[in-house]
């Protein structure tokens, strides 16, 4: 019989697989495979942890500078943490570089990821160098929070409102640029790129929301809104009825000119680091309160349901939301451009 | 003018590079590149935390298995925690994966690092998968300590007495089987090949020695014990006199077999990881004592000395101790065999 490999399995039966065979931590503040991991440290205090790696022939487009590809694995993992609620307070990395590398590249990376540290009020503290046949960043996120503070994919309940800290389709769009030779006119095209050359984490936002506990269930939506409506809905064990469309201006805008369906652009981008989460209904006003007072709106998006199918409305028709991006099953971008 | 590569720079040139780059933490418990990072968390406690990736084509040997890699992928980040003083906790991995790799591979992969994590009485929390051109595994360790416990690279004066935890010459012999082509009797190359394929980390001795405050510097011999020797010297700005051969029988057997110098196998080895410390002479007895306590015995090498040079006593001979393994500029191993 032949071996399954991981292009049939994909990355979530793969995932499940894997947690089978982990011993699990007695007393887990946070079940495995959340968005990050947690540990109990002291009276009520946990650690909060979190690595991701960003890998050059598969995670950088073209066009992407070094020092944006050092931002950019910050902000991967802080944004995990800041769908936990939780602070983040050092970053570290695991270099992989070939023996060819410009030593400008490498300090390009370490600018990135010193800025955005410091930018998300964190430090970096280091980490190792190893040699490798491509270019590889395993990053590490550190934080600490309160156990009864943590955000969680599970806790959505029927009735409770779903909304966003910001609006989709800008990273859906650049790739169609950047892999699939899409055009765009200039201003609009650079607005695009920046989603996904300089994307922001949501920290202050998901803190807020956190201290203030109004959010039910809370994830990120870095493999696209699609993915995090999945995972919330399968943790949660709710439905969601997307009722209005969460996309920006600009990726409307880029929908229009190529006659582009603007819903696939907003659901199945990824790469994108908006918080997606629910809350009570009674709590709605608060919750944007809280986004208010650190600068961001909050976006209402729709609504969960007993009903566990995953819907949206589309000019008054309901339709199905499929899956979001997954690796190993899905067909990888090409090699990007040398740096 | 040309710029330069990583080959020309080397890793330690490389990381001095990286070093002036990153924004410092204020307070900082551990200098930056220490063997591990350190962050204040409440009280005296701190937070240690560690990262290093294993990558196939570099790191593992022809013969190797899955399960042994995850195991050495622990072992790598604990040994680390270990040299500090410091407990881990906790384990993190972001597996990087071509799409065509067999789920039973990954299962093997997480096999090793579940009992190695458990083994150390740690417990593995998950992590991240991601499509990579090869196998990739970048472990993250996580444990707390009390500051004023913490054993550095810095503390050494000159008269301290030069341990180890182990003896060396195991992993230089094996590498010379698997990579060169020497050979050896079928018991003395399993006995050596162990170092290699399932290496210990020294956990226990290492938050014994520092529960105990004995150390006055501490590095573990990742790189092999001449690097490790010139760390200390060049953190504590002392040198070494190594007085005793600190070899293994099986690397002495294995040395006069082939008429290689034991020395060279004894320092210049690598991925052995044992710990490497300094006592002061009126504390060597407690420190003995204290690793027996833990199944362990001191082994004495050599001696701190004012004069900052390294080197070793050959048969009354004075002879200087050069470099060991450095990443880019050191020549890699040959390309393993498919898993």
């Amino acid at each position: 019989m032949a071996l399954k490999t991981l292009r049939e399995l994909g990355e979530r039966g793969l995932i499940e697989r894997i947690l089978r065979l982990i011993t699990p931590l007695p007393s887990n503040p946070l079940p495995p495979w959340e968005d990050a991991s947690a540990l109990e440290l002291h009276g009520d205090l946990v650690a909060l942890l979190k690595t991701d790696m960003l890998i050059w022939s598969t995670d950088v487009p073209p066009g992407m500078r070094p020092r944006d590809v050092g931002w950019k694995t910050v902000v991967m993992n802080f944004s995990d943490l800041a769908a936990k609620g939780v602070r983040p307070l050092a970053f570290l990395a695991s270099l992989g570089l070939p023996a060819d590398t410009q030593l400008e590249v490498v300090e390009e990376l370490t600018r990135g990821i010193d800025e955005a540290s410091r930018h998300y009020d964190a430090y970096f503290l280091g980490g190792d160098t190893n040699e490798a046949s491509e270019i590889t960043v395993a990053g590490v996120a550190f934080g600490v929070g309160k156990r009864e503070r943590l955000m969680r994919r599970s806790g959505a309940k029927p009735g409770d409102i779903l909304a966003a800290t910001g609006l989709f389709g800008d990273t859906a769009a650049s790739f169609k640029i950047l892999l699939e030779g899409y055009e765009a006119p200039g201003d609009l095209r650079r607005r695009l790129l920046r989603a996904v050359y300089h994307p922001e984490a949501r920290v202050r936002e998901g803190v807020a929301l956190a201290e203030r506990g109004v959010v039910t269930a809370s994830i990120d939506s870095s493999d696209g809104l699609a993915m995090s409506l999945h995972d919330l809905s399968r943790s949660s064990g709710v439905g969601f009825r997307v009722e209005h469309l969460p996309i920006t201006e600009e990726a409307m805008r880029f929908a229009e000119l190529h006659g582009i369906d603007p819903w696939k652009l907003a659901l199945y981008g990824g790469e994108e680091y908006e918080l997606v989460f629910t809350v009570r209904p009674e709590n709605l006003e608060e919750a944007r309160e809280t986004l208010r007072e650190v600068g961001c709106s909050l976006i209402e998006i729709g609504v969960a349901t007993r009903d566990r199918r995953l819907i949206y409305i589309d000019g008054g028709m309901e339709k199905s939301i499929g899956g979001g991006w997954e690796h190993f099953k899905s067909r990888p971008p090409p090699a990007p451009q040398a740096a």
